[in-house]
């Protein structure tokens, strides 16, 4: 998901305007995801000027069907925190570029981030908070009933299928988690592996495996997720006959992982294994003056309530830089 | 403040008990400040047996006139914010004892929580969120106008006090900062020192000397702080000559450091140098099994937010833990 912006976003009146070429800014903010967002309104509060840059607003938030564990909403649908989100932005006022696509960034004393369509700003501190994205199965239905029975996250998920059916698409580590997730609840998983066994840790393979309500599909994958408003079905193929069937459930789960949209930054920062930015626990990254936040980064797992506080702290950082140089 | 307790979280019929002598919890929890109420909502939706044990509910955030920078809400109450995580966790009923003292914890393979009135409680792991208070003047006024007036944290209270008059107690860095966050806003600010000089930061202290709205007043102390509902005033006393004056402002921030309360876990867990529980990025302590989150931490930037996120950690690493165990 590329673009998922509110309408709203854009109606007039709205209290943000470009970012402007001729201004030195002290922090800009690419991505506004909750760690972005968060970023935006601590950098705000500081008066520093700051300016945000993204594709969109939300990040997977807005992917997320309902979510219960951001703490003050026992229950939130995504796009409705998003909207909070935005509000408590904008009531500052902000430079904020949406829809824009950052080509390039450089370092240097002032750092500069240019976009793809060839306009540059200039800041003396970025916060990178371009977020990750869930890869796709890629097949008919799945786009169409995302946030709709078509999940990709367990720990946020799992306790809507309660009783229910579901497939899990994945056998590495984290379609096995999130078997283990929904075992618990759902009133039977099966989990779908490409491979003839499964990936994950022993341990949870192990402990997924006491359950009983938990088939496994082997050398068998989803070719297309059925339903109108809500998922009712999926097409499963055979990898050694070749042949498909049908199957009806009432979610899938892509478990398949998650990429980092950190090749902005690549030969500049530092990255693990991942692809992710390494941060230190003050989301700094081996760059001076750049931080990074959210799940772009290091930090572990991945929530909106975790990523919010890497935000938080990334731009107190940012802060912090500013006011210990002498200039 | 020990006790803040909304008198509503005694009504019968709340979704808790206390904790049980017999059982073996996975978890225990001490402190439901913001980190500690977020672990424990991590904590029953991954089905783990949690045991929640402090002397209060809310924390700092329940001294805290009103909250801007918590991200899904522009304006917030304290208390409200206290009462809106208070039912997120009762919501999926819990083990709760409220107004306990810890006496002290034991580690070992199976770790156990002592009370002051001599129960003990037995887990598998441990999550410490007890939090750090605001060092007090300890002044006639004070803790009547605490939240209507006295603030502690700058970050969280100041633009409360746009366009008003305000005195600063504490001349090292919390108040240097502090008043630097408050000229931009206020009316006009009085920094109060006991010492003859500034101890915060040079550079800090050089930015604040850019603002005409401010003035000092070395070797002088609040005695006591004035006001029926709100601050009106405050009296100050010079040190040097013994003689005490009143001053009319609309607020007061105590800036004289906060102390990690930490005690309990001393000789048991490594601490800074600021009696802070070391953790690494995963909220991982010194002691396998024992994790810690919010701001009785070394984690940077005391905020609710951060609180939040860092509770989270705490308790997926606690999760993970327990995963990773053949048990």
């Amino acid at each position: 998901m590329l673009l998922n912006l509110a309408p709203s976003l854009f109606a007039p009146g709205l209290n943000f305007k470009p970012l402007q070429t001729d201004k030195l800014y002290d922090v800009i903010i690419i991505g506004a995801g909750p760690s972005g967002l968060t970023a935006a309104v601590y950098c705000l509060r500081k008066g520093l000027k700051t300016g945000l840059v993204s594709v969109q607003v939300g990040g997977q938030m807005a992917d997320t069907s309902g979510i219960e564990n951001y703490l003050g909403y026992r229950y939130i649908n995504g796009m409705e925190l998003v909207e909070k989100f935005r509000e408590q932005v904008l009531q500052f006022g902000i430079d904020f570029e949406i829809k824009a696509q950052v080509r390039s960034i450089e370092d240097g004393d002032v750092k500069q981030v240019h976009l793809e369509d060839g306009r540059a700003f200039r800041t003396r501190t970025l916060i990178v908070a371009s977020g990750k994205q869930y890869k796709k199965l890629g097949v008919p239905g799945e786009q169409e009933l995302t946030g709709h029975g078509v999940a990709y996250c367990s720990i946020c998920d799992a306790p809507l299928f309660a009783g229910k059916k579901v497939v899990v698409s994945g056998g590495g580590n984290s379609g096995v988690a999130a078997a283990l997730d929904l075992v618990k609840l759902a009133e039977h998983v099966t989990l779908i592996q490409r491979r003839d066994h499964l990936t994950g840790d022993k341990l949870l393979i192990e402990k997924l495996s006491a359950y009983q309500n938990v088939d496994y599909l082997f050398e068998h994958i989803v070719t297309q997720i059925h339903g109108e408003n809500t998922v009712t079905g999926v097409t499963i193929l055979n990898r050694k006959t070749g042949e498909s069937f049908e199957k009806n459930v009432d979610g899938v789960f892509v478990e398949i992982g998650l990429i980092p949209n950190s090749a902005l930054v690549q030969g500049i920062l530092e990255l693990n294994e991942y692809q992710e930015i390494l941060v230190d626990c003050h989301c700094r990254t081996s760059a001076p003056g750049i931080f990074a936040a959210g799940d772009v980064t290091s930090v572990p797992f991945k929530q909106i309530i975790i990523a919010c506080g890497e935000g938080a702290k990334a731009a107190l950082s940012a802060n912090e830089y500013i006011l210990n140089r002498a200039d």
